[in-house]
């Protein structure tokens, strides 16, 4: 493939799938590079020397400049695609709703809903020890408050998060949440308007929504957990 | 005072104090409102449904358009006055080397320091309990990777975070690290290039530095807190 951009990434992390069906809807030519998450491909050495410092994924190398981040690759992506403007709009007014949200996000939707999964069913997987039930049940409560601030906040006045116009808020946000049924946890359970909001946001980023969430829908079935969407 | 736009914070937030300092720098007239935080002026009713439906300081209302978030206030500002271009760069390449700091900065020292200080401090003085040894010291040594990743990466390769130029990054980080100070937490101890930054930093952003940073150190003198700076 002959492209400049080179993309870092696993469609097993949730920041990495909303970047991934972003650059798609937005028709960006990247070169995707898997690394091996599992292996810790992205804790090595190399890694960290070759492609990016802080050791996370996803990350890019656009003809020699590496960025890390997914919102601030976004960002600078928007810079360069003005296709991006219909995911991540342009006017002050409007793109300011969608970064409230974004900004939002980090500690809310991604810290709550992560640390959630990764006590829940990575790090029980990994170190084959049960998680401890206190520690869950703190950090369940803490993602749940987030989940009822979605629910009754940011989604009551419309049909998406931001201007009422499906945009990157609503792919970050669900990134995270997809991921939530590998540690066979119901987010719509009770929450019925993030039910509906879940089934616009798919079909509004279809085929590339469900390209980007089959291998995280395929793996809940390895494990025996509950997935609809298969 | 006549303007449109008023910012609704206190000196006491690190976020409200970042943007009162850019705000200061690039120029921007502002009203500035107090919101009592001690007494818990944000989370009634009344702040959620007249000023920020969040129920979180600073935000502001520019003539009829709420918005909250600090950073995306920032980057609303960004798009009205051209003089913070000289703290948030406009080049594509520069401002990303920002965004991608700003990004990192939530769940690595926003979170982290945040955390720590209100179970160090902020949680014993409201609840008057002392705080659970065990659960500060898994704060505290959360707190310690990312400052450790700031004197190590972040500030490796030149006087500031991004671009080797003072910026935005330098200032939402820098306001963080002085609340510290309140819970007797040196971060200079054993990090040299943090404690070189922050000089360079105060200096760049004097005399709004030592402006929007006076309450909070008059505060550590009350309590009896090491406060070099005053």
């Amino acid at each position: 493939m002959s492209t400049n951009l080179k993309f870092y990434s696993n469609l097993m992390s949730q920041p990495g799938r909303s970047l991934y069906i972003v650059m798609k809807l937005a028709k960006i030519p990247f070169e995707s590079i898997t690394i091996a998450l599992r292996e810790g491909e992205h804790a090595t050495e190399s890694f960290a020397k070759e492609i990016n410092a802080l050791k996370t994924i996803p990350c890019i190398n656009d003809g020699g400049f590496k960025l890390a981040e997914s919102i601030a690759i976004l960002r600078y992506l928007a810079t360069k695609s003005s296709l991006i403007v219909r995911w991540y709009p342009g006017g002050a007014r409007t793109r300011a709703r969608v970064d409230e949200y974004l900004e939002w996000h980090h500690l809310n939707v991604r810290g709550t809903l992560a640390n959630y999964f990764s006590e829940a069913w990575l790090q029980p997987l990994l170190t084959k020890q049960a998680a401890k039930p206190e520690k869950l049940a703190v950090l369940r409560a803490k993602m749940i408050k987030s989940l009822d601030v979605l629910e009754n906040l940011w989604l009551r006045n419309g049909d998406f998060i931001a201007n009422n116009e499906v945009s990157v808020a609503d792919i970050w946000a669900i990134c995270e949440i997809e991921q939530l049924a590998l540690a066979n946890f119901d987010v719509t359970e009770g929450r019925p308007g993030i039910k509906a909001w879940m089934e616009r946001v798919r079909k509004a980023c279809n085929p590339f929504y469900d390209e980007a969430h089959e291998i995280l829908w395929k793996t809940c079935h390895k494990y025996g957990q509950k997935t609809p969407k298969l």
